[in-house]
């Protein structure tokens, strides 16, 4: 099964304790393909400038990415600025210019249509509502958020949010559209919308994953060198959804797994700037980090 | 086994958004004792002072603690003033005034020199080395600190962390105190001093085990009602502590277990203010919830 991920694809410039890169491959759609495509084949909906270099382009194509629905407009491809201090779970952000993605509708080729497994990166909600009317194959939607549009659409967003299967936020965020510091009311409030699933990352900590019968925790692989944070989310999220792809099963078990998987995939993507890391990932390293989450995380069980 | 328990028996003021006691039963030595009570007996060495309220000698004696090693002086009590906001993970202290406790050296009765496992709460590490003297049947040792011993006794704090096996510390403590924002590197630091084990505690979000060939990593029980977090570290240090002396095995495996236990009996803890949650607690109630915690964190296994 193949996934297809609608979001940004950025030029980013990040400066971290450990270095400074210029106008490098960035955005949560190319993070987000990335991850997923250890697992399986992905489907691109994005917008990018006549800026954007050739040789990003072909670095996501051997990855196997499929760029159809790649749009190349007129003007400059988006741009992040951002800096982390030592704290590392936090992002400043030193300017953002939407450029191309300003003016951005995405448009499904036809040939991703029957796409079965569908995310929606962290764009404004009234074009993943667009997405999703387009997406008529979709079995399986996965959102993404952020604060802003929580701020500035939240009736918008409170409607992609009853529309979708499973909904990923950090844990502020999850806090601040619920109204509670609770984390356990905001998700209840947050199902009560309608949503099978939602996932609540807390970089560092790991995530919570919450259903309306139980909840999964998982720890975040404890990590010696991290280099730059930036898309440790969306490549959470890329392996997540690429893992449920590849095993064609959404069943809870199935998705606890994809969680550890998106963990493992997302501690590799921070050890390196861009997507340096991504692209260099074997499948045994993913294996093996996969049972070293198994080993740090086990403990006796009571006999029944 | 028994354990002894060396540390603060005091009387608290909190205010939290949910409610406001005042003069209750508090002190890391109190909510440990009554935490480790729930798996085995406890010896406990402390100072009152004659204002302290009869019916909490009865509540400890009742819970089975040994009282033997606790002195009455002439003076006040220990008393701790604090409030939390709905960020329940921060302390705002409001006034600490030692009284009895500024002059208190601990004296171990003749019955307690023979406890196996002993517990230093987080005292001046100088008291500390007082107790690990006197303690010469000792199999393990395990210490809390605190911010204040590292910024005001850094060398007695080290020779203390350099003469016992298991070091307990919240995760701001441990990077002050290695010097570094990463708790690997912090960890790594820490152990190279001596101590078998380190314990980071880190609230809400669990904690992590390091010992030198591996880690084992811990969420915390997701709650909806805390009403007050006060005493949740040496309640959690009190669980991992009496289970190990109950089990009479320090391995690994059985530090493992300790931590869930530990982290299970600090979720009780927080539930009602004070200690009134841990007098009532019964053994089937941490029992299921030890369960609650297996079925939380599960998730498939890889086959070998």
């Amino acid at each position: 099964m193949s996934v297809l991920v609608v979001g940004s694809v950025a030029l980013d410039t990040v400066e971290t304790p450990f270095g400074t890169v210029k106008d490098v491959l960035g955005g949560s759609a190319t993070y987000f393909s990335l991850a997923a495509s250890t697992f399986t084949k992905v489907s691109l909906v994005a917008v990018v400038g006549t800026d954007f270099p050739s040789r990003y382009v072909r670095l996501l194509e051997s990855a196997g990415v499929d760029l159809t629905g790649l749009q190349v407009r007129d003007g400059e491809t988006f741009r992040w600025s951002g800096r982390y201090d030592f704290d590392l779970n936090l992002a400043h952000t030193i300017s953002t210019e939407l450029n191309v993605f300003s003016s951005f509708h995405p448009v499904l080729p036809e040939s991703y249509r029957d796409c079965e497994l569908v995310f929606l990166g962290n764009i404004d909600p009234e074009l993943q509502q667009e997405v999703l009317r387009q997406a008529t194959g979709a079995r399986l939607t996965i959102m993404d958020t952020m604060n802003f549009w929580i701020e500035g659409k939240r009736e918008e967003l409170t409607n992609t949010m009853s529309s979708v299967d499973v909904i990923m936020m950090n844990e502020a965020e999850a806090r601040e559209y619920a109204g509670t510091y609770n984390l356990l009311q905001a998700a209840r409030k947050i199902l009560a919308l309608g949503p099978r699933i939602l996932v609540v990352k807390k970089g560092e900590y790991g995530c919570v994953m919450f259903s309306d019968s139980s909840y999964f925790v998982a720890p975040a692989y404890p990590l010696e060198n991290v280099k730059d944070p930036t898309g440790a989310g969306d490549s959470f999220a890329g392996g997540f959804a690429g893992y449920l792809a590849y095993a064609r099963d959404f069943s809870l078990p199935s998705m606890r797994k994809a969680i550890v998987y998106g963990s493992v995939i997302a501690s590799f993507a921070v050890e390196d700037f861009s997507v340096g890391r991504l692209v260099s990932l074997s499948s045994e390293e993913i294996t093996a980090r996969y049972r070293e989450f198994q080993e740090f995380t086990y403990f006796e069980h009571l006999a029944r």
